[in-house]
């Protein structure tokens, strides 16, 4: 293990690319959506839904390789880890996470399932609702994830959607491990409410046991605990893991280090598009970590970077993020 | 023939997958492009382009493809005639194009090369520049125009742009001969000053003996005549056509018929990209036209639906447009 790392992040998730659409209110409850969550659809559900949805727009997607690209945007330096498969939508991935500078050595799968798409539908109150066929991700396994690349990241992030297909979960836990190894931190975003209850009690047994910084939202987070009340879950988090990164929408966020707590107000912002908003947090919030911030700095460029993405359509920042890590 | 066709345009055209970004100005002049403009690359030059842009979105695009989506979001019976090649673009160009009600029967290449590729940068003063791959559009040829179809249309519109590969230009031919034996009238844009420069002999003669009702702004319809001013390139265009129809960007445009000359007042809007603003504006004038709307409300329609265009990203309005051609 050197003493200082090459990269600040690794992430590991689905790569997919993201098919945008706005749609009326109507469309969520005709289509039977669950509004506001992701929801798996195997290849006759994915064309069925395409269908129906209105023309819309593609771009690179995926909740950890947002968050990679969103904080090499800000000036870390990351390395993603990811299955594309060997077709265009995967040429476009590759494409648009190699230039914002992350580094994503995983090389396409061929002859198998088409790069992941996610049909997201985005209704008049900003509210992303996303479907995801996962393709080439399920065979992203224990093989793609290099311990070399691992042990030479600060800090490897784990997205929870990775529990959702067998091969990747196995990765997750050999990515734990070789982190743990080179003694590197683990981070983890719950993703979603239903993946959180598809698997909730793995969850458990990994922030507990494996992960050293959580991010979840409020729902993500009592589905988790099953509590009742936020406050209840949060010291659940707090007791759990070393660092858990609490996230409120609108509300803020809050940040508990064993003892400490820090609360972070949301920036206000026009409300667009949600896609993607905490997936930006989580950018903002390592990329600040990682350059050695305070955790109240570490809020700021975290709730900096979710209200660029929410102001605009799609997951990734448009805008200029180079010079906002200077600027703390 | 029957009395009352059954569409009201039929558009051709080269089908494109655009893939849009923002640069700075200087990497117009590092990459030698003529801004504005739009310009034939071959494969390998495709992808060292690709490699050096930033992370982009994905649309459908294509001029005469744009036209006809626009035209059927006001309310117009479209059709439409492009070849796409059996692959994700493709598919996105299918499902983007049938999404707003346009007939597509052309059926997608198998084995050859891949969906046409646009790649589109797009400066701070919204200008867009254009860099196009034609793939699969150069097996477009006359055994695609189905003459029925043809006939079943009031006005079959062509974009300039299929003249840029030699078997599109034959379909070209057998679609005016088509229209004319029908009875229904042909419209043609110019596309761009490049485009118009490769083949200006051929669409001298093609103006004269062909077309009905012409598309030009002010660089193509100067290029087109070789005049020095546009006052004197409106004239040969008045005396070459039954309906000349010359946009002026931000100083609106003006419809000449015979003897009558209309002027219209560009609708005002901020400038984010100007991409598709052309296309739209045709898209707005062959929707009140085929209505049978006086040659001012066909302008007003145009504008509008320009502005829509330029007033966002991509070259398809995301805004409803359904109610604007009944309140004119």
């Amino acid at each position: 293990m050197s003493a200082t790392p090459r990269y600040d992040i690794l992430g590991i998730g689905n790569a997919i690319v993201d098919v945008v659409t706005s749609v009326p209110e109507q469309f969520i409850t005709k289509h039977d959506m669950q509004k506001g969550g992701m929801a798996l659809i195997d290849t006759a559900a994915a064309d069925a839904l395409y269908a129906a949805m209105p023309a819309g727009i593609e771009s690179s997607g995926g909740s950890a390789a947002n968050t990679c690209a969103v904080a090499a945007m800000l000036g870390a330096k990351v390395a993603y880890i990811g299955q594309v498969a060997d077709d265009q939508l995967g040429q476009v991935f590759r494409h648009d996470i190699a230039a914002v500078g992350v580094h994503f050595p995983t090389a396409p799968l061929k002859g198998g399932a088409p790069t992941a798409r996610c049909l997201i539908v985005v209704t008049p109150d900003g509210q992303r609702t996303m479907n995801t066929y996962l393709g080439a991700c399920v065979t992203l396994g224990p093989d793609q994830v290099d311990p070399a690349l691992v042990a030479d990241a600060a800090v490897t992030y784990l997205e929870g959607y990775l529990f959702d297909p067998d091969a990747a979960k196995q990765a997750f836990y050999a990515a734990a491990k070789a982190a743990h190894a080179a003694g590197r931190q683990v981070a983890l975003s719950l993703s979603d409410a239903f993946c959180v209850a598809r698997h909730r009690e793995a969850f458990r047994d990994l922030v507990k046991g494996h992960v050293d910084i959580l991010f979840a939202n409020e729902t993500e987070i009592t589905s988790l605990y099953e509590t009742n009340t936020w406050a209840e879950a949060a010291e659940h988090a707090r007791a759990d893991v070393a660092l858990a990164v609490l996230t409120r929408g609108s509300e803020g966020s809050t940040i508990l280090r064993a003892a400490e707590t820090v609360d972070v107000q949301a920036v206000a912002t026009e409300v667009v598009d949600t896609t993607g908003a905490g997936d930006a947090y989580a950018a903002g919030f390592l990329a600040a970590l990682t350059a050695g911030k305070t955790l109240a700095q570490c809020g700021k460029l975290a709730s900096f970077a979710a209200a660029k993405v929410i102001a605009q359509y799609g997951a990734r920042p448009t805008a200029d993020l180079s010079t906002a890590l200077a600027q703390l």
